[in-house]
């Protein structure tokens, strides 16, 4: 592509990845995405942009850029303030411009939301919920998006009022390939997704939600049980999956109990957490982690254009 | 040393430490420790034994050596069958010769300990239990042996009559030197040690031991008070602590309630185990770990040569 016909891009800027997409009058005409290997500072992080961009661009002509996520925080291209929650979901307030040497760019990022007490901070989320209210403007309820850091965000009136952090999936994560448990849990890293063996994620998670204090004891009993009673891999990961899962909704139940709910997220990650609200009696929707950071980001966009920026 | 009048040797041989100690009438002679970095197999471990105590042999005398620990794992010398509870702590039975080239070196592994449901498995702990008991032969009570995997051990009649393992030092190795934590809990890793901030230490103990199902939530917010309320690294790491041995503390609440208690382990880590057990109203004795261990091993050594072997 010679980036003949290019309007505008979005960045999807997480801590692991960066995902760009072209964007012109007919949508979407091009993705591109790479592993997040920039420093902090605006140096590096322009120079993977520009690796990842660059044939886009045209000479003489400046492209406006919308990112969002980590790219916004202190060891991002700069520091992006925070929101205050309760926050109405209109990102064009707060969006900062920041500092670009290529003069065929123009960059703006997209500020994360903070919450005074209890303490929390968001950055990308806030993007992909501002796209889920865009084509969903009269959800009340709480959007769960899970993840290495799975958010629970309380939405009424196109506002978060209040949201909460649980580290499932980077727990998963390093339990999985670092710890004893390694040994029990083999096979290729598919995040926190229960897998095949749906009786073993069943069963941990009801362990862990019914009874939150068990989680200590029955991490180290996947182990045991597959050097004693030959658990096997798939079921191991998938009970790995239950318990950690099964602690996340004891610590959210004010979150998901007699709420609307939708996740957002990959779909086999999100289709985990569909089975799991099951257990617990919500039927949740769902909606697609990256077509909603798009989106999120093409309504900062039409809110920028409204300004004439 | 020249190895005159070493009679045996001893080795404690862990996950990530070997320790071994040459013994004669006077009792200790010598004592030597390495990382633990043989490979599974009987070769490999050999190597490393002959690196570490070769300067105590003698050309034509053979030494026995009795070593327990992950020595004895299927990733060890040679794997030797786990003793089922519950089991008298006289650890000469199911003791297992293992294969040697060396001719100056006899061999003895020492059984690790197995639970049928739930399923647990314990290699090392039993030796320090033995000799815990070898200088208490009257306790009942339980025994808490923090460390990488914390063991909470029923002991009743000089039997162990059932334990539960949790992973919590495994678990603040990872979330503070791997996790998005590491960036807010800074300085050496000193282990699960509650560290200089009693105060914060207390307060996150007490937050997972009353309500169990908070832990999830509360992690990630370690993160988020250090981001936008200046929450400090001696704190934070103090609260990382406190929120993992709270949780250890609830799920092990059957062998601490009522119970007499002894804490075996490093003296900075049992400080902390105390400490948390002072919060919950029980006053635990302690025993130095190592120690334990090696008087552990003299017990072993006295029942064989009561065998003439």
């Amino acid at each position: 592509m010679d980036g003949n016909g290019v309007d505008w891009i979005g960045v999807d800027w997480g801590s692991t990845r960066v995902r760009a997409t072209a964007l012109g009058a007919g949508g979407v005409l091009d993705q591109r995405d790479a592993p997040n290997t920039a420093m902090a500072g605006a140096a590096s992080h322009e120079a993977l942009l520009l690796d990842l961009v660059g044939g886009w661009l045209r000479p003489g002509v400046q492209i406006p850029v919308l990112a969002c996520g980590m790219v916004g925080s202190r060891q991002g291209w700069v520091e992006v303030p925070y929101r205050k929650v309760p926050a109405a979901m209109d990102l064009v307030q707060g969006l900062s411009a920041a500092p670009v040497q290529d003069p065929r760019l123009r960059l703006w990022i997209a500020p994360g939301l903070s919450q005074e007490s209890p303490a929390e901070v968001m950055r990308g989320e806030e993007t992909q919920i501002a796209g889920f209210l865009a084509g969903n403007p009269d959800f009340d309820g709480v959007l769960c998006l899970p993840g290495t850091h799975s958010k629970w965000v309380h939405i009424s009136a196109r506002e978060v009022v209040s949201f909460r952090t649980a580290m499932t999936g980077e727990l998963f994560a390093l339990l999985s390939s670092q710890s004893v448990l390694r040994h029990s849990v083999g096979g290729p890293d598919a995040g926190t997704e229960a897998g095949t063996d749906a009786g073993a994620f069943v069963a941990a998670l009801g362990q862990t939600l019914s009874r939150p204090e068990r989680l200590a004891a029955e991490l180290f009993s996947i182990r045991s049980e597959s050097l004693l009673h030959g658990l096997g891999p798939d079921a191991a990961r998938a009970r790995l999956s239950g318990l950690l899962i099964g602690a996340e909704l004891a610590a959210m139940r004010p979150y998901w109990l007699g709420q609307r709910i939708a996740v957002i997220g990959a779909n086999g990650l999100s289709q985990t957490y569909v089975r799991a609200l099951a257990e617990v009696g919500v039927t949740a929707e769902t909606a697609d982690g990256a077509a909603m950071a798009l989106a999120g980001l093409v309504a900062i966009r039409s809110g920028l254009a409204g300004q004439a920026v």
